[in-house]
């Protein structure tokens, strides 16, 4: 074992005040106690509440969305209220269930014996662009970087606070380094620039990770970047070659069961080739569209929070008494932020 | 971007013959075309059938697993062809579907409310330092390194042929290297050693990885190690805090969504709280205990071959024309070993 163990946990408890009382904690139990002060509430307006048809015993089926803030996939995500706004899903689809991969629904693709729906005006044109956001617009919790050892450094650019630190064992296989966003998984480059003078790596531009439960929209091929007429929710291992590839607009925050567990589709791509196994979209509205007493209500550990630091610490090494080996790391979608339901005010 | 991506394809080509030529195809591409001299056909010894009852519209539903080969978790794998064999599992039920994690079956935990079925003689206890295999047993094809930049290097150490490779960008956030040993995604740690006189990293030892559809051993609370009688699939992102800590013991080659698509059960840690949601095992059968006629057959892509090394190289760096960036890199379980069912001889 080639990792410096002691060393990265004695930097840790640095960066994270309190882990080291918390060394035996589960990650269940530290999200269990995180004081209230360290919850997020997720505004009406980025709740998008997908109704199904009732399944085979008369059991409702909802799936509820968290859309994606600023500065990401801020095009599509307007789209999709815009598409909310106009009922534009109402009495489509499920098409598509890819096992380890995706469920997809909305729009119908030419050719799939379904009529197209116009979509409503005014959607806006992204480019590729797009799927990634510059940097220096975002507002960030901890980054771990993902690239050799390197000594903690901290840059401080207000509104932003990021801490790199190797004080994990966080190389991506995909990305220079990862941290969380608003809630949100976020992989993102370095470049070469400058701090106090010297000439040290800093982050340029970031992008929304597909982790599970992520949704994104669906296009064909490019310049194509889709409108967000078509979506996606990941059901398998996080296709993260999918990233910066398609536009990330959110995550699904209560219900997934309701699409991971659907069948498996078995025509070419796994969309169904029976039309009558889709299962019908009776309505997807924003929260903010709802009548008061039907809007969900949900909350997420702040990703910038204290008790978020130490979930992560939890995950990377494990220490609960199942355990018998720490693999001292983690990657970036078997960290999933923690969502709680909490009744209406 | 801090990667060296031209200098990394350069270094590929090296060491994969013919991916210059495939600059452009597609994984599916390159596994649809492998020549049949890279295929390994797997014994009936090495299969697992499993059949479930049928489901609501009276479709069968079978679900076939590989069992995984020496040097990685026999005493387990020994123990289950002894349990097949005594067809211990028939009229057992699917107990646990937990989404995004796993679907658990045949021996019920204490308080459940099932009778215990007593095991049958002559298992074998296995100890945690079974959970890992020492790497001079294995044989294995190219291993990828996780750590910072270094010389492509060779060792050759007869059966084995390795190569550590910095050609992809193939950090792993859990463990120093990585690879494929028979078909199957293979994690090792590497120590000190010495090459040709010189101080160099070497493989210590090696363990396989909770990738999507893996199977492993349910247990307790160490020091138990499970004796294969309680089984479990992954059916979601990749639990490799799990490596080293339980038994991997084979992955699910087919019907895999008789699994994943299951309902989720809704009591504590997902078991089923109504027993009638519980799926029935009809039977569990070593391929080889069943008439000829019966058998499946499968073949895995040699993991040496290499057509796998292309086949590696198109899923790190994606160029099909859906594709507008590449990753230039892949996680291990996003490099699922393509399988493939054939006619019976």
């Amino acid at each position: 074992m080639l990792r410096q163990g002691a060393l990265a946990l004695a930097a840790l408890a640095l960066a994270a005040p309190g882990v080291a009382q918390d060394a035996v904690r589960s990650p269940g139990e530290i999200v269990a106690t995180a004081p209230s002060r360290d919850w997020v509430t997720i505004a009406p307006q980025d709740l998008l509440v997908m109704t199904l048809a009732p399944d085979a015993e008369g059991n409702a089926r909802k799936v509820v969305i968290q859309l994606i803030g600023a500065p990401f996939s801020q095009g599509w995500v307007d789209n999709i209220r815009t598409l909310a706004k106009a009922k534009y899903w109402d009495g489509m689809a499920i098409l598509r269930v890819q096992d380890n991969y995706v469920v997809q629904w909305g729009q119908p693709d030419p050719g799939m014996g379904i009529a197209e729906k116009p979509v409503p005006d005014g959607l806006k044109v992204m480019s590729k662009q797009d799927y990634t956001a510059d940097f220096a617009q975002g507002m960030f919790g901890r980054i771990y970087d993902s690239g050799g050892p390197r000594d903690e450094e901290e840059y401080v650019r207000p509104p932003m606070r990021i801490v790199t630190s190797t004080s994990y064992t966080t190389p991506d296989p995909y990305t220079d380094a990862w941290g969380f966003s608003a809630g949100f998984p976020i992989a993102m480059d370095l470049v070469n620039g400058r701090r106090k003078g010297a000439i040290t790596t800093v982050p340029a531009n970031a992008w929304p990770v597909h982790c599970y439960g992520m949704v994104g929209v669906g296009r064909g091929n490019p310049p194509d970047t889709g409108d967000g007429s078509q979506l996606y929710a990941v059901i398998g291992h996080a296709p993260r070659h999918l990233d910066r590839n398609l536009a990330v607009v959110g995550r699904v925050v209560d219900g997934i069961e309701h699409l991971s567990s659907l069948p498996r589709g078995k025509g070419p791509a796994s969309y169904y080739a029976d039309p009558a196994k889709r299962v019908p979209i009776v309505s997807v509205r924003l929260a903010a569209e709802l009548p008061k007493g039907e809007r969900p209500h949900f909350e997420y550990l702040a990703t910038d929070s204290d008790s978020f630091a130490q979930y992560v610490d939890a995950r990377a090494h494990r220490r609960d008494p199942f355990f018998v080996t720490s693999a001292d790391g983690a990657d970036i979608c078997n960290i999933p932020v923690p969502i709680r339901a909490v009744a209406a005010e």
